[in-house]
């Protein structure tokens, strides 16, 4: 056995002088040399090029299901209900409101692809490609978050709140997604309609002048593939893209639901941003 | 806005006689074609092509991290002690105790994945791509158990066996990562130590002819981009390759946590299977 103790690591990382490198490449992991379509070196670790893409802009912005049955109005109106807060807390301020939402966004996705992970692992069933399509959606909402956090920054009572909101939600939407993931994903559909509806107001006063058009962050323009002169507008366009792929994909799955199938029973719609 | 209630679209759907398919449509997700390198449909839904790979044979699989503090001995000697009742268990059924630990093995990526994705959101930080990693290697252990499940089904009392497992270990080494990432993840290094010696002894036992070498599962055949002619002794060739990868990674992600880093300062070693 070629065993080495973590002293002996260390000793071997202090005669090179290459602290971390030297532990990694014991462990025979070599940082991948990751470049850029024009040869440039990649800068970003949390993201890589072959996860970037270019967002679908023509998506039907306005379509809505119609809430009928109890559960859907039960979805709908604890969508409506929270709005009202959330305006008064963020008034106009739509960089904020985008930076602390987002935090929010990127929760059901991980908690309904960790569910469906662990019924797939006990049950000894395929996935139908549900839990990837999960998982990019909350990672998906995560680099909107990434995104605006050079828009925005959170002070420390914005800071507290998202701590406070995320353990609420996280355990309120792990016990919904238990009971009902037909309710479930129709709360995660109404609220990317209006996630959509607020994008539609940050681009009013966007153009209206009120908040300024300041250039698109670089992880934007790399994550997106925008062109490099891109300002927050084109930004704001595509993460509004984004959410329309999240509300089909959350309807449809809860439409899956109501038809008395199970997700894994119709395959899931991978690589739909 | 073009809005549709559940009923409506459910007479669109009775009147194509395409049910699923429509619902689908009309949320603008069209089923992807997708074709294999050879030009013939793909067949899986839980993976896709570019998800394929193949597995790097040339692996140390005789390295060992020497447990020298408390941290790592306690992780050490827990696993060891689990050692023992799975032994008396399974005796030499290593094709059930593949399928059956599997179902074990594809949690603590996801729970770490989880919590990395949820500290990443509340800190409004990057992750260095860490949550994909850790994501990606409970991926790969499910479509480990994916591979298992055809070649050995679990009985009723063995399904039990795994729900309660879940349940106890889900809860555990979500508790012992948020307690300590350094320890959770030198316990999976270890693990991942005794997976690697299970599978070398499911070797010798079809070497032995003990275990019929059965030809490869065709999901294994497309997840490893193994020939058609493959067996079952290819295919746990590969698995163990995986998991002195997995072993690899979580010695490393330890190993950061000791050196005082957390693991976002050190990039995640991305698409290393
Ligand atoms: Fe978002
Ligand atoms: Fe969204
Ligand atoms: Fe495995
Ligand atoms: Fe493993």
């Amino acid at each position: 056995r070629s065993s080495l103790t973590l002293g002996e690591k260390e000793q071997v990382n202090n005669k090179n002088g290459e602290d971390k490198q030297v532990v990694a490449s014991y462990w025979g992991i070599k940082g991948q040399e990751v470049k850029k379509e024009d040869g440039t070196p990649w800068k970003w670790n949390c993201f890589r090029p072959w996860e970037t893409y270019q967002a679908d802009l023509t998506i039907d912005l306005k379509k809505h299901h119609v809430p009928t049955t109890f559960l859907d109005k039960l979805a709908y109106w604890t969508v409506k209900s929270l709005r009202f807060p959330t305006d008064v807390f963020f008034q106009r301020r739509y960089g904020c409101r985008a930076m602390m939402l987002e935090t929010v966004a990127a929760v059901p996705g991980m908690v309904g692809g960790m569910l469906l992970h662990c019924k797939s692992l006990r049950r000894f069933e395929h996935s139908g490609g549900w839990i990837k399509t999960l998982l990019d959606e909350a990672e998906n909402e995560r680099m909107h978050l990434m995104t605006f956090m050079e828009v925005s920054q959170p002070r420390w009572y914005e800071r507290a709140l998202v701590f406070t909101v995320q353990g609420v939600f996280f355990n309120a939407y792990f016990l919904a997604y238990l009971a009902s993931p037909k309710l479930a994903h129709r709360v995660v559909g109404y609220l990317e309609e209006e996630a959509i509806y607020s994008y539609t107001e940050f681009l009013k006063e966007l153009d209206k002048g009120t908040i300024e058009n300041v250039p698109a962050p670089a992880i934007a323009i790399d994550y997106w593939r925008l062109p490099a002169d891109s300002t927050l507008r084109d930004v704001v366009m595509v993460v509004r893209a984004d959410e329309a792929h999240h509300r089909d994909v959350n309807h449809f799955a809860s439409d899956i639901h109501y038809q008395g199938h199970e997700l894994k029973d119709s395959p899931a719609p991978l690589g739909y941003h």
